[in-house]
C-alpha cells in the first residue's frame, strides 16, 4: 500500500458535518475488505467468488429464498426493483415525500416507464387508508394499474415504521393484488431503532423486494436489490444490465457488503449514527427557539429555526435546508459522527441563536 | 488499515487468465488513492474536492473546454453521452460489432430511446462509405434522424483507428450535420498503440463527446463522460442523474481517475497490456494450427483454433469464445498480465494443440 | 352512397344519454365533408390538399405563426405537445385532476418519459400559487426540471378559466422560464362559455402549444397539435410520427377540421352543448336532494345524489359516476343533445328521487 | 347528407397514381357503413355494438380464440403487438427491410423500449437460417433477449411467403422459445395472391399475434391487433391505451372493419389491386430498358430504370423512388386502380423511355 502515487489528499479528514450520511467516507473495515478482495483475476459481472458468497450472507439475514443483485446506487436499486414487479401498464403508490418521487430526477418514469401515484402523508409513512386513495381501478384501462406499493424504511423524514405497521401494509397491498417494495437505503438505521433483525420488517412482514442500502452505512459505493419473493420477478440479471446497474468488477461491491453484513458492522454503524442523532436531539432541546419537527427515530433530526441562524450556522457546519421557506433544516448523523461533533454543533447552534 | 474485519480473501490472487481486462483488480496506486481520499466528510454528488480537481486533470489531456462527468460504468457513460447529443427522434450510426449494439442489453434503446443504425464492418472500424449507408433521410419523418456517429477506439475487435481516420470520420459526420461520439472504454490502449496523446484522436480530431474508460485500465469502478464540445450538449448533470449514473460518494471515482490520469499510470498500464498482447501474438504464431484473426494493435488477440483445443485450454486458463460456431476466441491482456503468464499460456496452447 | 354493403346498423340512433360527448356520433356536415374529400388519390402522411388548406384555417383562428399537426386522439395530442416543449430531464406541472394524470394510462410517462408534478385544486383550475408549490429547483439535478405548465380549458371538472386567469398563469410560467401547454379537448365549449375567440385565451394569452380538440365536438376522430410559439419546438413531424400519431390518409382528418372550423360549426356545436348543460342544471335545481358540485360553465354538470338513485337512473340513461364513494356523478351534454333529452332526463331524475 | 357545409372538394377525384395504396381514398361500401354507424349515442372506447360484433367477424376469419383490438394505424398496431409479446429486456428479430425498422421513426424502440435485431434478406423474406443469425444468447444478460420474430406478409418488397414457409418459420421460432408477430398491413393482398384464407398463414401456421391492415385496403383509417394466442399476452386494453392507440368513438373503426371483412370486400379489393399489379408488370415487360426487380406477387411492382426517365415520369404520375442512387422505383396498385390507369401509365413509361 506504500506504492508511490501521484494522488494527493485534497481534503481535511478531520472535518465532519451534518449534511448527509453520504458525506461520510468508507468505514476502515470495508476499506480493508476491498484491499483483501484485490489482486489476481476474478470473473466479471457477478460471477466472482465474493458475489457467490454474498448470497449466503444475504440469506442469513433475509431467509433461504432471498436472492441478491448488487447494483451501483439507490436510484438504480429502486428502479430495478420496481421494474421487476411491474408490467408496462402499471403504477406505483408511494408517499409524496418518497425518494423515488422527489430525488431521482424522474428515473422511475424515464428509465422504468413507471407512473407514480403519490399520496400526502403527515410523517412520511403510508397507511392502509392512504394507500386506498390510489388503490382502485385495476380494470380501467384509462388508469395506470396500481401494481406496487413502495415504502421506505426509514422514511425520508427519518421516521420508522413498526413491524406491525409494515405487516399491515403488506397484507393490505397483497389483498388487493399488489406487491410491496421497500426502499431500504437506511434499513440498518431502522433495524437498530426497532432493535429487531432486518427480516422482521421485510420478508417476515410480507415485503416482496428490497432496495438494500450500503453506501449510507459506511460503504464506498454499493446497494443491492434483494428479491424476497422470487416468484414475483422475472429475468433480474437482464433487468439490472439494461438499467445500467451491472458492475464489471462486481467483486468489489460484494466484498464491501460482506464486510458490512457478515458480522455486526452494519448494526454497529447504524446504532452509532442513531445514538448520535438522539444525542443531537437532546442537545437541541436545550436551545430555545429551535423546534424538532418529527420523531427522531433513526439518524436524522429535522428542525425549524430562524433562517438567518441556519445561514450563520452553515458557515461553520455543512447541512441542508429541507424546506427553506419554512426555515426547516435536516441534520444527519453517520457512522463516523463523534460525540464531540454533536456537542460542538449544539454549542454552535446555541451561540448563533443567541446573536 | 489493520482494523479487525469479518471479511475474508476468497480467491487466489496469484491466478490470472486472458478472459478480460475487467477480470483484473485494482492497480495498487489507485487503491492507495482511495485510502487517501477517505476520512472526514466531503460533499456528495460531485461537489467534492476530488471531483473539482478532476476537471483540471481532464483538461490537461483534452484541452480547456473539456467538461467531465464521472459515472459508474461503460454502458452508463455511452448512454448518457449519446442522449446528450440527440433529440427524441434521432438515430445513432455504429458498427454492428459495437458494444452499444451487442453488449448493453438494449440500454441505448430502452433508457435513451435511441435507435441504432448498424453497418457491417470488416474489422470493427467505420469508414465514411459505411457511414453513408445509413446517413440519409434527415427530413423524412418516417426515418429516425441520424444525428450521431458512434465510434469505438479501440474497437471491439481490438483494432485501432489512426488519427487520420478519425479526423476524416469526424469531418464526414460534421459535414452532414451529425455529431461524433467515441466509446473510449479502452482509449488508453489506443493512445499507447498509436503513441500519441489521447487528445490527438478525440478533441483535436473533431470528436464531440467521449466515454472515457477507467475500469478496464486498473480502476476499481468508474468511467466518465467527457464533453469535448460543450455547445453540443444540454443539462449534463440532470442527464447523468436520471440515467442513474450519479454516485453519491463521487470523491472515490474522481480520486481513482486522478491517480490514473494525473501522472502516467494510465499510459504505463496500457503500454504494458499492449506489450503483453504483442508477446502473446508472437508466441501464438509459433504454434501450428492457430490463426490470428485481426491485427493485434492493442491489448486483444483474436484467434481461430479447433474447438476442442479451446475447451481443454479453458480448463487451465479463463478466456471467452468470441464466435463459438467458428471456433474464434478472444484473449485479453491487462495491466497486471505478466510475461510469465503469457509464456505459460503459449506453452499450454502448444501442449493442447499437440494432443 | 347507395352501393350495396354487408354492413348493418347495429344501434338505435334515437337513443342518447349523458355519459360523454364522445358517445355522440359525427355531425352531418362533417360526414358530408368526408364524402367530399373521398375519391381519387391524394398524397399520404399530410402532404394532401386538405392538410395544406387546414393551416390557413387554423391561422384564421390562432394567428399567422400557428402551425398545425393533425393527430388521432387527445392523449396523442397531449403527449406530442408536451414532448415538443421538454428535454429528457423535464417535469410538467398540472392539476391532480388533469386528464394527462388520471386518464391516459401513464402515456406521458411511458411514451414521453415525462414526470408529472401534480397539485391539488379546488375546482380543477391552477393558480400561480398552486404552480409555485412545484415550480422550484431548476438547478437541482435530483429534481426533474419543471419546464412546462399544463392547463386544461375547460378543465376536467367543467370549469372555465377566464382570459385574465390564463394570461396571468402564462406570465407566471414564462417569468420562471417555463412554457405553457393547454389541453383544449373541449376548447370550443370554453370559447362559447366565455364568448370570446379561441385565440383570446391561447396565443393572445401566452399559451405556447395547444391540443386542439375535434372528436368531442362532432368529429368522427381527430385532434391536432397547434404550435403557437414555433420557436419553442423542434422537429414536430418526427415527433408526431414516432409517437404513432401520423395518419396515412390525413386528408380525412384535415377535411373534418375544415368542416368544423372554417365556418361556425365549431361554435354552434359548442354553444348548443353548453346551453343544454345550463338547461340541465336549471332542471336539476328543481329536484330536491340533488346538489350541483361545480359551477356549470361549459357542457358538464357534476352533481351529488344518493347512490341508489343514480343506479336506478343509470338503467334509463347512460352516465358515469365521478366519485362513486361520494355519490358524485358527471352528466355531459353534446352537440346532439336535445331539449327533450334534457327534460326527459330531469323528469326521470325527479321520479327516481321520489321513490 | 345534403346538409349545407362549409367544406369544399379540394382535389380532382379523377386523378390516381402509383405512389401508394394509402394515396387511395375510402371504398364506397365502407363510407356507407360509416354513415350507417352514425347517429345516436354509443359507448366510447370500444364498448359499442360495432366493436362487440367485430369480434365474431374476426373469429370467422381467425378462429374462435382470436381477440381483436382496433387501433389507429399500422405503426400503432405493430408496436402494441410487439410489446404484448415481450418483456422489458427483449429483442425482436426482423428483416432489415422491415417496416418496423425503416419506416416507423424508431417507435418500436422509443415507445416500446424494444431492441430490433435485423438481418439482411434477398427479397424481404426471413428464413430459419437468417433467424439463427440473431437467435442465440438468451441467457446472456449482456444481450437483449430474442423473444419475438416479426414477419411481414406480404413483405415490404412485395413478396409473399408461402403457407409452408410461414409454418416453418413459426415452428423454428417456437422451438427456440420465441413468439411470432406478423405485420399484415397488406395481409389481404397476400391471401389473394396465395388464394387461401388469411387463417392459413396466421393462426393455422402458428403466428401468435397479427397486425391486421385495413387502411391500405380501402378503409379511411383503422388497423387492428388480432391476438391469435391469447395465452401469450397480458392486459391488451391497457397496452393499447398507454400506446395512445385507443379511439374514443371506436364504433367508426369497427364499422369499417365489419364492412371490409364480413363479406368479401376485403378479398375483392385485394384481388383487384393484385391483378392491376400483374397487368402493370406485363405491360412494363414490353418496355425495353426497364427491369422488374422482385417477383410481382401482390400489389407492388419494383423496377429499375434510368433516373431521368423516372423523373420525367413522376411529372405525369406520382410514385416513389425506392433506392434513388440505384434508380429503383416502387409502383403500387390499389383497390381503385383501373385498367386504364395501368395502360396509360405503361404508355407514358414507354414514351419517356423513348426520349
Amino acid at each position: 500500500m506504500n506504492t508511490p502515487t501521484d494522488a494527493k489528499r485534497r481534503h481535511d479528514p478531520a472535518v465532519r458535518g451534518f449534511a448527509s450520511d453520504n458525506y461520510a467516507g468508507v468505514h476502515p473495515e470495508i476499506l480493508a475488505a476491498l484491499a483483501l478482495a484485490n489482486g489476481g483475476h476474478q470473473p466479471a459481472y457477478g460471477a466472482d467468488e465474493y458475489s457467490a458468497h454474498l448470497t449466503s450472507v444475504i440469506r442469513s439475514h433475509f431467509g433461504p429464498r432471498a436472492e441478491v443483485y448488487p447494483v451501483f446506487n439507490g436510484t438504480g436499486a429502486n428502479v430495478v426493483a420496481l421494474q421487476s414487479l411491474t408490467d408496462r401498464w402499471s403504477a406505483v403508490i408511494c408517499a409524496d415525500s418518497a425518494h423515488i418521487h422527489v430525488d431521482e430526477c424522474g428515473a422511475p418514469e424515464r428509465v422504468g416507464g413507471l407512473k407514480l401515484l403519490t399520496v400526502p402523508t403527515e410523517d412520511g409513512k403510508l397507511t392502509p387508508e392512504l394507500i386506498d386513495r390510489e388503490a382502485f381501478g385495476w380494470d380501467d384501462e384509462h388508469r395506470a394499474m396500481p401494481q406496487v406499493v413502495s415504502l421506505a424504511q426509514n422514511t425520508e423524514l427519518g421516521t420508522v415504521y413498526t413491524v406491525e405497521e409494515i405487516r399491515a401494509l403488506c397484507a393490505h397491498a397483497h389483498e388487493r393484488g399488489m406487491r410491496v417494495h421497500l426502499d431500504g437505503a437506511r434499513i440498518a438505521n431502522a433495524a437498530a431503532a426497532l432493535d429487531v433483525p432486518m427480516r422482521s420488517f421485510t420478508n417476515a412482514a410480507g415485503v416482496d423486494i428490497l432496495s438494500l442500502g450500503g453506501t449510507k452505512n459506511g460503504m464506498m459505493a454499493g446497494e443491492a436489490v434483494v428479491v424476497l419473493n422470487p416468484g414475483a420477478v422475472g429475468a433480474m440479471k437482464h433487468l439490472r444490465k439494461l438499467s445500467m446497474q451491472l458492475s464489471s468488477k462486481t467483486r468489489f461491491i460484494s466484498a464491501q457488503f460482506e464486510a458490512l453484513l457478515s458480522g455486526d458492522l452494519w448494526l454497529r454503524n447504524a446504532r452509532h449514527a442513531n445514538a448520535m442523532a438522539q444525542r443531537l436531539a437532546e442537545g437541541v432541546k436545550t436551545v430555545d427557539g429551535v423546534r424538532i419537527l418529527h420523531a427522531v427515530e433513526a439518524n436524522a433530526v429535522f428542525a425549524r429555526l430562524p433562517h438567518d441562524v441556519s445561514e450563520r450556522l452553515q458557515r461553520r457546519y455543512r447541512f441542508y435546508f429541507w424546506d427553506e421557506a419554512a426555515g426547516d433544516v435536516r441534520w444527519m448523523c453517520s457512522f463516523d459522527t463523534t460525540e464531540q461533533d454533536v456537542d460542538g454543533f449544539v454549542e454552535a447552534l446555541r451561540e448563533e441563536m443567541g446573536r
